[in-house]
């Protein structure tokens, strides 16, 4: 046992990642994981709560994840990376939770009848669906988690897994944690449309395309749309190219080069997509070879699971002998 | 495995059963069996539903339980008897057939809102509350029952658990049984004041009364009361004692004796709360005598429970793994 403070965060089995995952977690994660003690996991019970009447894909999107996350640099060495169903004890702290959580906190929860509205082809009146922050106050309470990095707009979800950590320890005595947020800005990253970079839009450069792949789709990529010709000037403020240099290229050089080109038409988008990709190449490049080698080791996801399993379960378990313990069952 | 069907059935930890609970269930299950391959559990989780707020009970209920279960005749070596809590397969099903369960299905179940103006002083808008018959329903599915003995009030929560077996087995394939009712007609057990056999009521006579105290409750037991007088006819069809004596005295004597002695103040309540006593006594003695012997062993119940925990598991294991690869996680 460590005495760093600890750190939760898990993510959707959504299949292979790309750079929104990237640079709206993982990288996040990879910067945790020297400073706390980390427990990452693979939300697959989540992907159910939504997902729940297609599942085939899910043990292959897990595969394909995992392969992902360790190429960008989580370790599993310094985090426990493990599976959400592998743990049976987040289910029986959802039922107990469960149990003392008022129904109206759920219907209240912001993003419960906006999420309902949005998938409107998807049966989402479930009792499951409405119990998923019951289900992710569980995943996080488990592990007594001081820190979850959040969002600004998952802020609400948070608040309720500490209100439900509340409501426990005055009903029972201190058991849970508190979790606090930790507050984080994630970079915008545009999909090659323009809009927000998603599997779903087909706009997405994953973690695993090639240095080729990548050129590929950047060369094509939506840029300032009022730029049509060559001697147009453009506005990178408004320009999805310009969001990747912001992530990628250097400040001095988007200062001195890419903005005043971009608005003078010294540069033509196609230049500029060129210096792009001198810098994004060299940096997802050794992901991209890391991912490759690892693929070529069938068992290395298996192993990296069973492993952050047996060290998540260590932990659950406690906090589950506890937890029955005060309520006295 | 036996090939015989299977039943299921489960009662909660309400502490010291009474004769109520042996006429309303344990005499049932003891006659189940033998015709079937039964498992009878302690649904301490469903306890939670209603008692969240006041646990601290609940443990001692568990093993005064289990012993007039024991007494009552329910034999480990026939029946398969355990505690839900025991199973934490039991919530990982609850988990998975809340993601697909819509919360109207739930909404409309009659015992819901019934309950809710019933017990008025407790909170009981709880995700929990609400799920209470997905977790039934995963208690019945999740070894495969096919029957499941039920009062006719009880149909609708059955008839869900059906409900949610069917969609189960339409998204993911034939997996889940659809439990049968086994409609059962208990006796009515009035408790001493007239009013249902109830703890909470202070009207019962528990399994582990003594004859001496079984004689003082029935005493002052109260009759028809119209009956004022000893010189006054009364009328058996509506006076408690009678009830018992349905359950109790042979028809014979209470269709030549009791009824028409009654009717015609041929007979006191006295002497016939007397002629009660003549049949009771000698039907609960050996309840009550097994029962003081068992709870000199201390360590029976715990050896009950964890041999019937380990057959469980095994037949919920195996289910649960079906299941989970029927949904491929
Ligand atoms: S020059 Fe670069 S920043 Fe300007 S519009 Fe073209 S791609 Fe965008
Ligand atoms: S004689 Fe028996 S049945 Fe009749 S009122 Fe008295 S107790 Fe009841």
């Amino acid at each position: 046992m460590t005495s760093k403070n600890r750190v939760l965060s898990g993510m959707r089995p959504t299949g292979r990642l790309h750079l929104g995952h990237l640079f709206g977690a993982l990288d996040n994660w990879r910067r945790l994981q020297e400073a706390y003690e980390c427990f990452f996991f693979v939300a697959d019970w989540h992907a159910l709560t939504t997902e729940y009447a297609d599942t085939k894909g899910i043990r292959d999107n897990i595969r394909e994840m995992v392969l992902d996350m360790l190429a960008a640099g989580i370790d599993p060495s310094k985090a426990t990376l493990f599976l959400q169903s592998r743990l049976h004890e987040h289910a029986e702290l959802y039922l107990l939770l469960s149990m003392i959580t008022p129904v109206p906190w759920l219907e209240r929860n912001p993003t419960y009848k906006e999420q309902q509205q949005e998938l409107t082809t998807k049966d989402l009146s479930t009792h499951g669906f409405l119990g998923y922050p019951v289900l992710m106050a569980s995943d996080i309470l488990i592990y007594k988690a001081n820190h979850v990095p959040v969002g600004i707009d998952q802020v609400p979800h948070l608040e309720l897994a500490r209100e439900i950590a509340r409501r426990f320890n005055t009903l029972y005595g201190e058991v849970l944690v508190e979790p606090q947020p930790l507050l984080t800005e994630f970079a915008k990253v545009p999909g090659t449309d323009g809009r927000k970079m998603s599997k779903s839009y087909g706009n997405a450069i994953y973690l695993s395309d090639s240095p080729e792949q990548v050129t590929a789709k950047i060369k094509p990529m939506v840029t300032d749309p009022a730029r049509v010709r060559r001697r147009d000037p453009g506005n990178p403020d408004v320009c999805p190219v310009f969001d990747l240099h912001k992530i990628f290229t250097p400040k001095v050089e988007r200062d001195t080069a890419i903005d005043p080109g971009c608005r003078t038409a010294g540069i033509g988008c196609l230049d500029c997509k060129g210096m792009l990709l001198e810098h994004m190449l060299p940096a997802l490049r050794p992901i991209y070879e890391k991912r490759q080698e690892l693929a070529t080791r069938s068992e290395v996801v298996q192993e990296v699971l069973e492993d952050g399993w047996a060290r998540a379960k260590k932990v659950a378990g406690e906090t589950l002998s506890e937890v029955k313990a005060a309520m006295r069952i």
